[in-house]
């Protein structure tokens, strides 16, 4: 059973998600958090100190995005293990209700920095663009990132990203993809495939050259 | 050569896409970006007339997006050659300096929509998304728009959305796959490539079911 600290604290982090998002990180002030998640200041403070602390454990499942899996890293992980690997981290976002609010968020991020996020998503997405690189250097014997690689990068990114990072499209377009946990196992079963089609196809350009 | 009527008109377009960009449609004024563009408050209302139908023509070649290709439309366009349509517009966007005040835009529309957009992204492009998903039934052999169908509709698009409308992602990761015209035309056929392979790869998946 959780304690009521943890739910008091989950309470809050949801609501300054929320409120973090609608108004931006300026314009929004704890005391109006407070009285959305029926919470006093010192909860606040208790759980997470001042408010720009509080953005930083907002802002934390955007910060998971960018760590890279294991998988990735190794130099004997299959093919499809790694791409799977690679796309599981945005199952967990698409199953999260707080996303739509987390994706203004990052649009907020990019239009108006508060420096918590770096210098916005290039400098935020780059280790993971590549590493994804170099696994994929591995797997279809190229020695350097060279153009074709950093494109087959970017389409298996936007893939995903479509998928799991717009999930009001998903919801408008295609809800049966992201419905539940046995829908979303199957999307993402179905991502892998893909990318590990367009990789087989680079390797094998590749080998004709 | 251009007539001077025409470069003012031009001026006063991409200076507006730029100050609606970085300061929102209502915190922009007229004034400030007949000031910016050298430009009188007349040579806007005879080019764009109001605030509002200037900023509709900002927003003009985000809507152009939305337009389906003939050949998508066609019964008889060979696989390649509708993907390839299909992504081509993308490029004619990558090689628009204004895009990253469009991408701008596009992300103020959906945090303060002025109603231009009509209700955001999903609307936007939902005609567009269901043209793509027929072409892709008619070259799977499916006969309804199912999950699957749906699914590969969307890896299509986010691989042409990474590259092409995430400029500032691609010019930090991957500035060689923009960088000219022919830089641009080989990445819009390994797009292709990717496209057809995915499809190709659920047609036969199809198949065997």
């Amino acid at each position: 059973m959780d304690r009521p600290a943890d739910n008091t604290r989950e309470r809050i982090l949801r609501t300054a998600t929320r409120v973090f998002a609608e108004k931006g990180y300026n314009r929004a002030s704890v005391r109006e958090i407070c009285q959305a998640a029926g919470a006093n200041g010192a909860a606040v403070h208790y759980h997470f100190g001042d408010k720009i602390s509080l953005y930083r454990e907002v802002l934390r499942p955007a910060a998971e995005l960018t760590e890279i899996p294991d998988e990735l890293r190794a130099d004997d992980t299959p093919l499809r293990v790694g791409l799977e690997a690679y796309f599981r981290p945005l199952r967990t976002l698409a199953n999260d209700r707080q996303m739509p609010h987390m994706h203004l968020l990052f649009m907020r991020e990019q239009m108006q920095p508060t420096g918590m996020l770096t210098t916005g998503w290039s400098d935020f997405f780059r280790p993971r663009h590549e590493q994804l690189c170099r696994f994929l250097c591995r797997h279809c014997h190229a020695e350097v990132i060279d153009d074709a690689i950093n494109q087959l990068a970017l389409s298996l990114i936007g893939m995903g990203m479509m998928l799991f990072l717009k999930p009001d499209i998903v919801q408008a377009f295609a809800p049966g993809l992201t419905r539940d946990d046995n829908a979303l196992e199957a999307t993402l079963q179905r991502l892998t495939d893909q990318a590990t089609v367009l990789v087989e196809m680079e390797a094998e350009r590749r080998q004709q050259h």
